[in-house]
């Protein structure tokens, strides 16, 4: 079982409208809801790829009732071990404008979490740990949630021997790498955050150093670039793909942690996360893969680099 | 009692933002809900200045249960006969932008209902309406309901010797006024709608002639105009009053039926129906209004016109 921490939830609600236009009154003429967070859309493409998935986290509210009925009625639908919070689950609203076809983005803060809440989840994600083959940690932290809590999530997958990937950003990120998680999959504005550097190879040696055993940057159109204890590579699908970049970067995710417990080679988990986000990309709503685009794409992932080219640290590898 | 209609209530969610700026990621730092759409606002400001009230229209989904749950928990709760669809209650979600305070807003279409769930309602309906001692046809239709519904419940109401306020926009305006109410209360934009006359005098006598035994056009900062079989009147604070416009048509339509069922003469109605929309402009939170500006403004409201002057219509008068 892979389990997928996505502290955070949302209830994703996306509007479509003709033309947004700021102070005005807008008709919505299409709306969508899911089940949102960054961790819940890394469990839709693993159990898509047919694993045994779990989620855990906090889920509250009406907004968490409504997310948790999704969660279960969805395909392959993940084993729900979402933590109950008395706050509501958050809501992100999408603003689609048809005109343009750009994408305005609200995004609620989240429900306070009570101490007693954090401790349920804790114990919660003790529970699981023995039972996952890899673990990833997803997105921000609700209030409440202390700063610190990914280093100590890292800790305690790898004192269970468990692989961890962590995919945050800003302070949790900086603290959580420094606790050595064995993957971190940045973007190129959060690894610039994280380490002060925008030249993407410089910054992924520097994250290194901070801590991660592995960093695979995600460079948006240019694809991912990965710095490991094995090697170096880069892994870009063939041409540009054009379309909705949301939840890219969580396919990739699932890329990665789908080939680690298959103990594929690092240059065939790049290829299929390289595959899997530009097929989100590709994919009409924002965070389903098109999984005709992914096989194809599978194919013709061009990966380039070396093994044993890092140079930067020599910790254990998986 | 006094009836309020909502076919399209909603569940207003308030979200506050730094600055709004299309194609960007914003971080909500504020959140508020409140049941919505203009005849539960009415019904509120009712319930406030001490009327019984009973509301009804639809209510469905996970969207209708919030809204029924925070409408049993009002101050003053109003009676709740909202009949229950499958679909889900819409949302409507107004942005406030913290650097200009102007608001955006999102609205969603509403449920879709049913041939038999419109059957529902219409039977609901004409059991409340021998209780009414006046009733308030508010807002917007959701999908599936005629167009001309607006029309049939007025001639219901009239029928059953119950006074009918309409206050509506567009198509169900135009065929619910052919149907005779007592009154409607149109914004600028509507009745130039209905009539084409951008002038709002002759709007106002024109809309009398197309059906409408009195007309109280709302003009935003002018405040009321009122055209009635009794006579012609304006009614506006001695001052324009700044803030936030939300609820203030809606306060007005609840300070001309509770004027109304209290038999006062057409000027203290208009008073009140001005001063509690100066009130509601005035209050920090949308939709609300401020007690002790409505006390102390009600005094101050400007009442000028003359009985009898009424140049159109000679309908009966209540």
């Amino acid at each position: 079982m892979i389990l997928t921490v996505t502290l955070n939830t949302a209830l994703d609600i996306t509007y479509r409208v003709r033309s947004l236009r700021p102070h005005a009154s807008h008709r919505v003429s299409e709306v969508a809801e899911r089940p949102g967070g960054k961790g819940l859309n890394v469990a839709r493409v693993l159990a898509a790829l047919g694993h045994e998935v779990t989620v855990t986290g906090f889920a509250g509210g009406h907004t968490g009732a409504v997310l948790r009925a999704m969660l279960a009625g969805a395909p392959g639908a993940p084993a729900d071990a979402l933590v109950p919070v008395s706050g509501a689950t958050r809501r992100t609203v999408a603003v689609v404008d048809e005109r343009t076809g750009d994408t305005t983005q609200l995004n609620e803060p989240g429900p306070q979490i009570s101490p007693a809440e954090w401790a349920a989840f804790l114990g919660r994600y003790q529970e699981l740990l023995p039972g996952a083959s890899a673990v990833a940690l997803c997105g921000s932290l609700p209030p409440g949630v202390p700063v610190g809590a990914y280093a100590g999530l890292v800790r305690a997958a790898r004192s269970a021997g468990v692989p961890v990937l962590l995919d945050t950003s800003g302070e949790p990120l900086r603290r959580g790498v420094a606790a050595r998680p064995d993957v971190i999959k940045p973007n190129t504005e959060e690894l610039a955050e994280l380490t002060g550097s925008h030249e993407p190879l410089r910054a992924t040696q520097d994250a290194r150093r901070r801590g991660a055993h592995a960093v695979v940057a995600s460079l948006g159109a240019d694809g991912l670039l990965a710095v490991t204890p094995e090697g170096h590579w880069r892994a870009a699908p063939p041409a540009p793909v054009h379309g909705n970049p949301t939840g890219a970067g969580d396919s990739a995710v699932a890329g990665l942690l789908s080939g680690l417990v298959e103990r594929l080679p690092w240059p065939d988990r790049l290829a299929r996360a390289a595959a899997l986000s530009a097929a989100t990309v590709r994919a009409p709503a924002a965070g389903e893969f098109d999984h005709a685009a992914y096989t194809e794409l599978l194919g013709r992932v061009r990966v380039t680099g070396a093994a044993g080219a890092a140079q930067a640290g020599s910790g254990p590898s998986w």
